[in-house]
């Protein structure tokens, strides 16, 4: 068997394997990226592309019976067609995909169809073939994983892929969730006719996030019409004549629901067939990596969701971290800081949180300020219909410096990006009270949240 | 006659006058802020308020009939209702006018009503009552200005208040003017049935930004029926008996284009009968201040569209002249940086323009580097239909500080936020390259628009 050398194999060509090949290509490395289906990954393929593309439709839907007709705008009873809507999400894709292999291409990576199992630490096997390289990067994604309930629920239980391929909506859907995607599901299905239950064994939803934001988007899901369900575990479910019967737990007491389906959504690590065992890599949920991206083991590297939990499945945490590995393997020092990361959602209204929440930032050690503008008393807000809409910061009490900012209200996946270098480059809250943001926008509101952790609004009254 | 005393007179309620009351009162201050009109000002009442309202109207118009459509969203042929669309505006009017109000009323800022003049430089003179500080700030705002063609006209010629009390368009329009206003009022006109003529005396529209931005929203405009006249004055009017003949002058030559009406759409500062003469201060345009909004007077001061050119118009720079001026009068030291004012349009696709183009750097001496990333490259971008979609970034080429980032695309006017922090935080291009916005989001591309001024880019071909 001859083995094929390179300076780097990536193996898995998402958003962390794409971001990881490309740099170490254009750092003149030579490069094999091993991808077993296609490439995006699940960002591109089956996550926020085709998720954030539905929940846009979605919102649209929503604004037209709403916003826009209380501007005035008439256009009747809007529906969607999901026929159409598919057909679009599947070009988009399709087209993503070329672009990416068009890229890789071009940059002169030797892209490598099928499956890689670890020989060694520096082998991988691939159909026969053998490839070695000084660094691997282990970047292979997560997919959704396959429900284990007790009890018979043939055809009519799913995972998160159901959605996405959805043709008619009037049926009664129980989403079993603790993933951030499954709010954008619920509201997507709501607003298509369906009954919708969100079942999270949580204690809230997005429970890692600040207890403002969870129980905003708790209350707007709940006046949706979206029946959420928080504690709740599903212990069994049983196809009945009349459908799905599910059993739910919570606070020790069970309860059977009637459903047509389950959509189970949860995502794993995609590791299996990899032979961690044969290189002396363990990973339970994910693999352990250290801010250069290198796992326990020297010169395998790991990025993107294979290396994240669950709730940091994000492609462009995927993406950044490629940069950094493939600069590392290309002999340049490169570290990840974490503490920029954005956790953003589609949601109607949207969800951005950035650094800290208050619980997370006392938990580590901080005194702090905290600052709130309600976005329905901003002038665009008021223009845009902020009801709900709110910002969130927090500091350190004793410099000032921005350790958090929450946001829910439109557009905040946009305003996500100020928050970001804002914690970045360690601005201050006299920073963001005197910053020049245009008027009117919501972005003004950042300033009034951070006059409010100085005691001192303006325009809002002040909080706390 | 009786003097009243206070610390701070602000003359003129709008936003820059607002926050110039709210924030000296906080400090302490005793205010009178002195409106003869509406509290809000140009601003709230007729301005980016009602304006940036009826643009938000006239995109969900524009975005039903296309990219919803493109997903599948079955609206019918959607329709504005102009009446309902002004009902809202003057109720959203209202209830701001009547926030402003309860705020300067609980910080005790004693309002008073009427035309204030000038006795001398500590004194103003109200309806008979003078009225005496150590300091006063003038922040009067700005005003559609009168037509001065030749010819008869009457009934044919109004000024930007006509779009915002439409009752019906189906008429041929000319709007005259150089304001940045024009764009989006021109969109608004056309998109509900008018037929409309943009002409401006400069070479190009919004002439004082980077040409890239120029070009793409002329192309913009001419692809969605506006017929858009560079280059061109009117030299007279004349009523006809079908219509107003308008004579325009381009490279010395006449033409006539008969319309319906002629909206003539230039602002100018409102100090007439302020009795400047009697301070000794002495305005062309507007009055010239220093980094701390003093005038060439001392203890009096000028923030907002008084103090500023016509394309400087903007209530963001008001309102924070006038948190630097009150900053000031009570006695601290506060200046305004105006690297980072933010130039904002709520056009289809809106446009946001933050410190220097790359004409103006030059002029400044820098050497620069530039970075392009189209936004229909961006996987958002692309979900978002965003063909015309661009970031154009402008750096210092010695030390890689932003100098400049210009965007034209949805949502823009929110990301200027980002494009705000960077500026006034001195971040560089590596900062950009490497900050960890989110996915899928235009913001993306400020990264690749950096990495493009590195040439280095990931995503997208290499600019230039």
């Amino acid at each position: 068997m001859k083995t094929r050398k390179h300076d780097l194999i990536v193996v898995g060509g998402g958003a962390g394997g794409t971001a990881t090949a490309l740099r170490a290509a254009q750092l003149g490395g030579k490069v094999a990226l091993i991808e077993k289906n296609h490439l995006g990954g699940f960002c591109m393929n089956r996550g926020c592309i085709p998720f954030s593309h539905m929940a846009i439709a979605s919102d649209y839907l929503h604004k037209i019976s709403t916003l826009a007709r209380e501007m005035g705008i008439e256009a009747g009873s809007p529906k969607l067609n999901l026929s159409v809507l598919n057909r679009r999400q599947d070009e988009l894709i399709k087209g993503m995909r070329e672009g990416i292999r068009g890229l890789l291409t071009k940059s002169s990576v030797n892209l490598i169809s099928g499956d890689a199992q670890f020989v060694e630490p520096h082998t991988v096997i691939v159909a026969g073939q053998e490839f070695t390289a000084e660094n691997i990067v282990i970047a292979i994604g997560s997919k959704w994983a396959s429900p284990r309930f007790e009890g018979r629920f043939r055809d009519r239980v799913f995972d998160g892929d159901y959605v996405l391929s959805l043709r008619k909506v009037s049926e009664t859907l129980l989403i079993y969730s603790d993933n951030p995607f499954s709010l954008q599901a619920a509201q997507f299905l709501a607003r298509n006719g369906a009954t919708v239950y969100l079942v999270t064994t949580k204690r809230r939803l997005l429970y890692w996030e600040s207890k403002t934001i969870s129980s905003r988007i708790t209350k707007i899901l709940r006046e949706q019409g979206i029946h959420v369900l928080t504690g709740t575990s599903v212990a069994s479910c049983a196809n009945k004549r009349n459908g799905l019967e599910v059993t739910v737990v919570s606070n020790g007491k069970e309860k059977a629901i009637v459903v047509d389906k389950l959509i189970y959504m949860k995502k794993v690590a995609d590791f299996e067939e990899l032979g961690l065992d044969r290189i002396g890599l363990q990973a339970d949920d994910y693999l352990k990596v250290n801010e250069r991206m290198e796992t326990s083991v020297r010169g395998v590297y790991a990025v993107g969701d294979v290396a994240a939990p669950e709730q940091l499945h994000y492609s462009h945490l995927a993406s950044a971290g490629g940069l950094v590995a493939a600069q590392n393997c290309m002999g340049r020092t490169s570290y990840l800081d974490h503490r920029s990361l954005p956790r953003i959602l589609y949601t109607t209204p949207q969800i951005a949180c950035i650094g800290l929440s208050p619980k997370d930032a006392k938990a580590r050690g901080y005194k702090i300020l905290t600052g709130m503008a309600p976005l329905n008393m901003n002038p665009f807000g008021m223009i845009m219909f902020q009801v709900y809409g709110l910002i969130e910061l927090i500091a350190d009490k004793d410099y000032g410096e921005i350790l958090g900012i929450n946001m829910i209200g439109d557009e905040v996946c946009e305003m996500a990006g100020e928050a970001v270098l804002a914690i970045q480059l360690e601005a201050t809250v006299d920073d963001l009270a005197s910053a020049l943001f245009p008027h009117p926008t919501l972005s003004e509101s950042l300033s009034e949240a951070a006059r409010d952790c100085l005691g001192a609004t303006l325009y809002i009254p002040q909080s706390g």
